[in-house]
């Protein structure tokens, strides 16, 4: 039934005048469009169709692209070819160079992603090929999406994973450290004001193991590590400049410039998100192939649980768990994983600047730190000390907190964070957003929830993280008891709008839950 | 593991000043995309991200759109909102129009659209909801995507293809002709040349019953049913024209405008054709969904059968008719399928002019009139008349003869042009493209095998059917004995550069097949 795609496409256009490159400054997320007017000639001749693929040639360079067709000659006239931005960028040829354009043949791998939409399993050989046309965007949005979800819902077996993971991990740059071992800890995410790797990299790295940690901005949270630790140095730094420090300081803590290190993950992303998909055996190739790629050999992974966590239940992270394991061991990756508390929030801020705050105040031993992401990151740098041979098993956690205690942690991050081109920040007199108001318990009760993804909507609306010293600061925690019209929580937004829109969401549904002790649910978690 | 879609959104645009509309000429082609500018303080406010979906309202009108940043000001800028031919329309309101643009609310049946992609069944108001979003533009192409892969390869029961069917057939206009039977033939396609509805359908009329037909244009091949009326007569005809048409003369052939009947497979197929996919269950819906809103009580469905068919077996062909009876009877539509000979083109001519020729040679019972054609129609129009409960079973394809023998047929075909705006048309001087060459033999043998989609290809490249007069004139079938240097087919173009091309494509590979006798395989086919 499936019509075979379409034959060997014989171009046209040799016989034609060539069209004059124009860069068309539409942003189309990672898939190549074309624009071509409805009357030149080109379209007419070659009888292309709505959505077609189409190849651009010039100057000795090939690029597939996605046609669209234009009918306002501002954007394209009759003698011109428009290319997105990122089109523009994938071919590399000056505006008004002259382009061939064909019919393009569909891109190498498509027979496979027809296998595999069909349910068939496929080879190292088929995810190598596609994931090399994914990543040079020869894959249109409907292609891609098209592998997103026929690779979805288990479709997978683990070999399979593998196979995608290994790919993936290859199409890019490969960092290569030259030592044993290379650190590395990641967090699945979901949970706000997480921020443990701005205080695990400093005690490991004070430790002397090399952890070349990257971390992404936010993408749907209030704030990611890379914007967190924005507020106190730079953070998208030349891959030179961040081994020089690495080398240096054993750590760095910096943004990973995913698009290089995996750039198929970027582009399968790019569907991914708006589907709301992530399926197990994406994210395992997501996360393990960009750590293979940064040179990691051993990773710690946090899988967090929780009613509004990404992972929901034990039996889900156990699954998670397992996939991860078998992965990461065919990628000759030592990997750790810890499944942890992911009910509420962690520390006492959402959002950049309140997380900065409490990771230094945590690095600095103050007494309002918040103790519970101090144990989440010292049990975490304990379970990578125990990376390094010579700590013994169930030492690390000790190790870890005398490493904090003694403030060898926080000289260790100063030293990064000047290396980073560091900002000053006031811990004491951070810079937050100036409009506030504050969210109080409606009645007396206990803390029986906290909802992740309320609170990190909140966050979102009053400006985190694009105005860092936004968000919200958390002033209890499941199991406390709040009296009537006790501040459950603070808002800061640096417009007034702003501050009027996350109030609005705020009354709407505040993110608490109030109750009785004994209506507190808790999860059976390893720790 | 799957997020859930986005929480609720609320419009953070009403504290900030409405944007100017303004109509972008982009052919997006069945998506509603939107552009903002970079720079605009709602997109910088409201943290959209890259393909979010945004909802737009103006005067009381609201429509879902995937959003595409800009930064060239010629396109839009910060004070404007644009949208693409599809958006514009749908908005339905003049440029410069103040329009408020939000974070949009996943369209209402996203949580049934992931159900499928998990694996469920959907039950047939999942489908009407997913229909109505995908008929009134809401989808992606991403979603549209999603929708059609999880819909593939067996994923649909028949019940749910139904569903499915039921759905789309209710979305568009429907036609009542407040009469009974309404008889209606359909070719699954795939076969060049197959003009039988252009006898069938004045047969049938001359016979007395009503038959609407409406057919689509080519999109692929070098000619459909559409294309090669249009030689004769006007198929754009408004639905008021063709309902007087279709009152007066008991038939119509006209183009479908399938987007009104079945707006919903209009969009869908806009992702289906450039993925190659084209699975039974989307086959039987989108077919039957259109008989049923045109309005048709009767069906007969011919499904060719060859190596180069769509249908490729008989075991193939058995099912999917199973899957048609099925659908068709929960639609209260009464079937007749028929599986035929899809092993080479039917009749002399591919592309319209040719075509028509062939078309009037039949009607007019010319010496050179095709009669695989003519038997075929007279076959279909057969099985067509045994609709009619007075027509005894086995009388039909005598009945037929008798119409088309006696000059009938070509009375009702002349009353059926006259009305739809008859052009004028010579068949013994057909406007025929002025440059040609020949395909000869290259040796002595028995044709042993055409194949349907070279010959397609090769009609297409030589400008058919944008150039009518272009195409492909057979003067040997399966089994004729050729000697070397006899001519297989005549090329016709409208332009040297066209011609050069199907020449170079016939060179590469003739599509005719040389031999003996004995290697001609014949498909065991039950007419």
């Amino acid at each position: 039934m499936k019509t075979t795609p379409a034959p060997r496409a014989e171009a046209l256009d040799d016989t034609l005048s060539p069209l004059s490159l124009k860069r068309v400054g539409i942003d189309t997320y990672r898939e190549n469009v074309a624009y071509l007017h409805r009357d030149c000639a080109l379209y007419r001749a070659e009888g292309f169709q709505a959505l077609s693929k189409v190849e651009i040639r010039a100057n000795g360079q090939r690029i597939l692209a996605s046609l669209n067709v234009v009918d306002d000659s501002h954007i394209v006239d009759c003698g011109q070819l428009g290319l997105s931005e990122d089109a523009f960028a994938s071919l590399n040829v000056a505006e008004g160079h002259p382009v061939r354009v064909s019919q393009a043949e569909p891109p190498a791998s498509i027979p496979a992603l027809h296998r595999k939409i069909a349910g068939e399993r496929l080879s190292r050989d088929d995810f190598r090929h596609i994931i090399r046309d994914i990543a040079e965007l020869r894959y249109s949005k409907i292609e891609l999406t098209a592998f997103v979800v026929a690779c979805d819902r288990g479709e997978l077996d683990r070999e399979e994973v593998f196979y995608l993971s290994d790919a993936m991990s290859r199409v890019g740059r490969r960092l290569d450290w030259h030592e044993h071992p290379v650190v590395d800890k990641h967090c699945i995410g979901g949970i706000p004001g997480n921020r443990t790797s701005m205080l695990v990299v400093p005690i490991v790295a004070a430790h002397g193991l090399l952890c070349p940690k990257t971390s992404s901005r936010a993408i749907t949270s209030p704030s990611g590590t890379a914007d967190t630790m924005e507020v106190l140095a730079r953070v998208d730094l030349p891959f030179g400049d961040l081994g020089d420090i690495v080398r240096t300081h054993r750590g760095c803590l910096a943004w990973g410039g995913t698009s290089q290190l995996s750039p198929a993950d970027d582009v399968l992303i790019s569907v991914e998100r708006p589907l709301s998909i992530d399926s197990p055996g994406q994210m395992v190739a997501s996360i393990l192939s960009k750590k293979v790629a940064a040179g990691s050999t051993h990773l710690l992974l946090d899988i967090p649980v929780g009613p509004h966590a990404k992972v929901r239940s034990m039996p889900e992270a156990r699954r998670l768990r397992k996939l991860f394991e078998f992965v990461a061991g065919r990628m000759g990756l030592t990997l750790d994983v810890v499944i942890t508390d992911g009910s509420q929030p962690v520390g006492w801020g959402i959002g950049p600047v309140l997380e900065a705050r409490d990771v230094i105040r945590v690095l600095t031993n103050h007494p309002e730190a918040p103790m519970d992401l101090r144990q989440k990151a010292l049990r975490l740098a304990g379970r990578m000390l125990e990376f390094d041979p010579d700590v013994r098993g169930g030492d690390g956690f000790g190790i870890a907190r005398d490493i904090l205690d003694a403030g060898r942690a926080f000289e260790k991050m100063q030293a990064i964070i000047k290396a980073q081109g560091g900002k000053p920040f006031d811990p004491e007199a951070p810079p937050l957003a100036p409009h506030r108001f504050e969210v109080v318990a409606p009645v007396k009760g206990v803390v029986t929830a906290i909802d992740n993804l309320r609170l990190a909507r909140i966050a979102r609306l009053a400006g985190a993280p694009k105005a860092a010293g936004a968000g919200v600061e958390l002033f209890a925690r499941i199991g406390d008891e709040m009296a009537a019209g006790q501040p459950l929580y603070r808002v800061y937004a640096a417009y007034r709008n702003e501050l009027a829109f996350a109030h609005q969401a705020s009354e709407r549904d505040s993110g608490f839950g109030l109750g009785r002790k004994d209506e507190i649910t808790r999860l059976n978690v390893e720790f």
